[in-house]
């Protein structure tokens, strides 16, 4: 690509176009759109599938490690669950153009609030392909216009999922410039994304720690991110001790390599030597390995002192750091000063802490008696997720179709003037 | 003030421990703080003039143009109604803790919304020393901590203003750092406060054009800004010319130098004949200056011929554009090339295109048969306004006290896991 620069100010400039029109769009049409694209993908995936075994020889090649080639790596059974992600996207409800709150004020005016797009979504992955189907349809059921930067060595797979995309907006009638997908690997083109103001509303990473962080920190366009799961349960003194066990092991061992998982467990010192016994058990029965404060270390055998740095350590592994606090006080001030604000939860019978700990711990998803794992999109009737967000300005928490929308205020009048 | 990092970072960590204690605050506590602050501006009137008058002298001295120094100039009468306006702030309902949205899942989990502050707001503003207390009232009031620098020229006022805000908290059993006010007239204590990420969660900026712009492309943190008010009335085919007399003129001469005053008119061909004739009558009888399209030219006397450049100029004065168009389309297309997204009309008895308007029109305010004056916290019933967001990222239009909070997840379970 000659200049990096011209070509990305084009693909700005042909979002923001298509935005005005899916902005305006029906949403008979939109769902047309969603299942039109669901068809292509199940209709090519034969090209999709040979597409993405380009991408992945070419990984192979390159030493690309496991994990990675896993992430890129697409099957039938990835394409048909795509083409599903999508039919249920066409399922949620259309938000666009709801009012709410529509009152007479004393002037004779009536104030309200319209649902609308935000106008075009810059979305910035790593190497899993499935992400430019989610994301082009969620973007596109909330209609906004989309712009797409997958992993280089993704490109492939990422080109051949894009003509699915474009093929169902073109049958249903709307601009395929409404999801564009980077076509070149020029990592100059993130860097001209995330600051065309003019032309992007709103950026989503999704990704790992590192690139969530270089994107926030270059960006001028708003980013909504989260950048790390520290999730933490808390045991209280009133915790029923087997749901504090099973909701303890559920957190931490349900998957390791999730950013909802328990990375740090909390025990009241009035139960620990109640609850921990058992419940360690159960984690080195897993292969779990412990790390613990001097009072966990000295209340359990074979367990590692852990220092400060595992208490902001995210490990996405069966890793699990444990300390015994003094009382929900102590709890709370361990979660706000070492927890990313991701999702936090207490085990309690007892009625006041448990609207203690709703109230002040400052995260973006609070539980009581519930495993931190559901926080999620789909568990919480979202639907489906863009991504987590542990910003509090515009979208917190599970970001669904509403987080892609906006309010704006509209009058409805009979010839009123300021007096 | 030796070191000014040190200071700011100072002041950042004060604020943000004392937005921990806000964040928890009873309405009662946070109502009889606002009342407290309040009776002590009242109470110590004459030492916040006597601050004032100091301000004063030093701005005539230095050659300060009459407009800033009318702004900066304090009476009793506008101590009157900053202690008034904090009595009213008082009044409004309280945000803070409200759960909404709290539904079962087929998981048995209860997932819902628990509307909290945002934690430590920058307010960033010019010479007016009475946002000193407005801002403080809002921030206290939605249970955030705040950070307020004002202008230099200010400085003593501000500080007098300061002290009757921190004996208010002080009396109400509140953290006298839940608002704080910069002390030192030195420019990179505003690079400091929109920088530091850790402490402050939004910026807000009031003032002019050129200091928004400037913050907005400084900052780290985000910032809920209006850059400018270039709003639009438009008169349809089907416009009961009456309304439309009556709104138009209303919008452009009720006040000129307001962002929700009009600064372009757009009148559609089939009436123009009718409706500008009279209609300019009353803008030349006014004083209002008068620029327009070629058509128009030709169909008025004595009207001097628009530039594209005023389609983009906020006039802040007795000016006024006027274009006409061939139909909604061209008006429409119009307003969202040259609006600047704040407020914009339509004058029609039409429902179809009163409809359209109201849903293609890319503003923060959309209006159908009313003054653009209306844009307008008090108007739309939000009590009070810390400013009119032109952005669609968190808070869009008039923001008021939800605009300063955000909403968290709450989860209430009895022992559930993930499957």
């Amino acid at each position: 690509m000659d200049n990096i620069v011209e070509y990305m100010q084009g693909v700005g400039q042909a979002a923001r176009a298509a935005s005005r029109i899916m902005a305006q769009a029906d949403t008979a049409i939109k769902n047309l759109a969603l299942s039109e694209i669901a068809a292509a993908l199940q209709n090519q995936s034969v090209q999709v599938l040979a597409a993405n075994a380009l991408d992945v020889a070419a990984a192979v090649a390159s030493g690309l490690d496991e994990a990675s080639i896993d992430r890129l790596m697409l099957t039938g059974k990835t394409i048909e669950s795509m083409a599903e992600g999508l039919l249920q996207i066409a399922q949620l409800p259309d938000l666009i153009g709801a009012i709410s709150d529509l009152n007479y004020r004393p002037s004779g005016i009536q104030v309200g609030k319209m649902r609308v797009p935000l106008g075009v979504i810059g979305i910035i992955y790593e190497s899993r392909p499935n992400v430019t189907a989610d994301a082009a349809g969620l973007c596109l059921k909330s209609g906004n216009a989309a712009i797409l930067r997958g992993g280089s060595e993704a490109l492939h797979s990422n080109q051949a999922i894009a003509a699915c995309v474009q093929a169902g907006l073109k049958s249903a009638g709307l601009p395929e410039t409404a999801v564009q997908v980077i076509s070149t690997a020029d990592r100059a083109a993130v860097g001209c994304l995330i600051t065309m103001k003019e032309y992007v509303d709103v950026i989503v990473p999704r990704g790992g720690k590192s690139l969530i962080a270089r994107i926030s920190a270059d960006a001028k366009v708003p980013v909504i991110k989260h950048l790390d799961g520290i999730c933490h349960v808390y045991i209280d003194d009133d915790a029923d001790l087997e749901k504090a066990i099973r909701i303890a092991d559920n957190a931490k061992t349900h998957r390791y390599g999730v950013c909802n998982a328990m990375e740090t467990l909390l025990v009241s010192k009035s139960v620990a030597e109640k609850v921990l016994p058992p419940l360690c058990q159960i984690y080195r029965d897993k292969g779990v390995e412990l790390r613990g404060d001097k009072t966990a270390c000295e209340l359990l055998a074979g367990i590692t002192p852990a220092t400060t740095e595992d208490w902001r350590t995210e490990y996405l592994a069966p890793i699990l750091s444990i300390r015994i606090v003094s009382d929900i006080d102590e709890a709370i001030l361990h979660i706000n000063t070492y927890s990313s604000q991701h999702t936090d939860c207490i085990v309690t019978e007892n009625y006041s802490r448990a609207m203690r700990f709703l109230r002040e711990v400052d995260s973006s998803s609070v539980m009581v008696n519930a495993s931190t794992r559901f926080a999620d999109g789909f568990e919480y009737g979202l639907g489906a997720e863009i991504g987590i967000s542990t910003d509090k300005i515009h979208a917190r928490g599970p970001v669904g179709l509403e987080g892609l929308t906006s309010q704006k205020y509209i009058v409805l009048g009979s010839g009123q003037i300021r007096l």
